[in-house]
């Protein structure tokens, strides 16, 4: 297929239409800016297949319904603006969003069971996190300045775009010499970081935070991988304390896969390298994008393979 | 002055240029949508004139300082922007907000420290939060299935977008047939509701959260209007139980000024009727702002009056 170069930097599906990234704008007035009253999704493509497509499709939905959001398409629907998003832009290896908000406030009314929401789709050429070339691993900070937001004001299991908690917290982290920032809750254990879910490999076992946080596809991968892989897993509280005794420390995301944590709050975590857990699973969350059950094809797989090999 | 009709549902300011409300559109890579990432503010204009246009000029500016916003506009030019938005549109009675996002994240990039940061702003038909015809008053819940978002994870003071928490308060108070929520925090003492600062009359004292809300410059107003008046109020703490046996409550915003809360939770504010401190406030609020120091004129005072007297 020959791509117009217009969809280089990307494709966005705005009010039914599919237009280049520069030309992909919505209204002032939506309430999913002026409220953030929305929820989101993000999935891959990698090697021109999805990665767990229908995962996301049942967190969106799932999330939009939470939030007494009706999309205008359905199912089915936005599983193929998605493709077409791919198709129209060539991207083998990209970042695809789809946001439903709650729509334009109307004369300026603020009951927002009266609004007509609104779905956009955009996708972009992947995004790292931690660039796969930087060996060393993100050099993370516990926030001091800035607390997660709690539960019972935002639920951090619908996915959403209150992020002022983690931008304050990045912030802070560029501030001490480090380059990401993991948050704490009012109770002092971990939640996450701005975008991705947190593990720590703690005494021997493999853990993760069980509530407070998103419930990251990438995470629940990484959850069935480490049980495949027969390491011992928990999704359980981890105080900050317990933190500091990680021997490895990584973040998960769709932007980025398993992205080692190697300094905490200026200190090497262990001796400073990628751990052995690290690796292992990274290597595998790489390998299950192959075809099999978790790939939607799209694009057929390059010769050369995907634009970057672990 | 001749106005262009497509100006009547108002102007926004985009990428430097004015353009009609229904062409107002923001990048949907913009972090300040992304992430919400932004502050803004909003001032009135009545009867042609804008409503302490500098005291709001002064507190968006001080919130851009505080999340490390540069507006690629100075403050001469926000106001000269600000006025053309009147000039251009003729609204004698409008709803006027300016917003600082951090600016489109370029190539996926997650450093808000590289972004360009964007100034928008848009001026429509006078908002009210309450019609005033409505001479009942508003019928607020006490939110029970949402807490505010605590300042130590978003700044309340730091006019901002993150309104999930007030969002579900007022699904709730549809679901309990009512129309307005008011929100506690986590020590379950009285914050703020969607959009507005909440004063009530407790044993004859005129009493409204301290901490923990926005500082609103209609907050504001009725303080210094109310020690004018003699009128003896507190910015302090006060409990759900308090709250409850309040005499008058009342809700302040720019958008409707002073507006009466007549029933909480499904019973009667004492009598039920707007009381006598809510009354002579709102009438204090509306009478200072015919010229005076609080007046930036912008278009002539209507021969017939505002668009709606008390």
């Amino acid at each position: 297929m020959t791509q117009d170069p217009v969809f280089t930097n990307g494709a966005a599906f705005i009010d039914g239409e599919v237009v280049a990234m520069i030309d992909a704008r919505i209204p002032i007035t939506d309430t999913g800016f002026t409220r953030s009253d929305l929820t989101y999704d993000v999935v891959s493509v990698w090697d021109g297949a999805f990665f767990r497509l229908e995962d996301h499709l049942d967190r969106f939905l799932r999330n939009c319904r939470r939030l007494r959001l009706t999309p205008p398409h359905d199912r089915d629907e936005i599983r193929e603006v998605l493709i077409g998003l791919i198709e129209v832009s060539g991207l083998r290896e990209s970042y695809v969003e789809m946001i439903c908000t709650r729509g334009p406030s109307v004369n300026g009314s603020r009951d927002p069971r009266t609004f007509v929401n609104c779905f956009y789709a955009f996708a972009i050429p992947y995004v790292w996190i931690l660039e796969p070339e930087t060996a060393e691993g993100m050099d993370a900070v516990i926030a001091k300045t800035s607390r997660r937001i709690p539960a019972d004001s935002v639920d951090p299991t619908v996915k959403n775009f209150h992020w002022a908690d983690l931008t304050k917290g990045l912030f802070e982290a560029y501030d001490r010499g480090a380059d990401q920032a993991l948050l704490l809750d009012h109770q002092g254990n971990l939640t996450e970081g701005p975008g991705y879910n947190v593990f720590a490999v703690i005494a021997s076992r493999l853990l993760t935070p069980a509530t407070g946080v998103l419930e990251g596809i990438t995470r629940r991968t990484i959850l069935e991988l480490a049980e495949e892989q027969g390491i011992e897993t928990w999704a359980t509280e981890i105080s900050e304390a317990d933190l500091r005794t990680a021997t490895e420390l990584f973040a998960t995301s769709t932007a980025g896969g398993v992205m080692p944590i190697t300094r905490l709050d200026g200190r090497p975590v262990a001796d400073g390298q990628v751990g052995g857990v690290t690796k292992r699973l990274r290597q595998r969350y790489w390998a299950v994008h192959a075809d099999g059950p978790f790939a939607t094809r799209v694009l057929p797989s390059s010769p050369h393979g995907p634009g970057h090999r672990f």
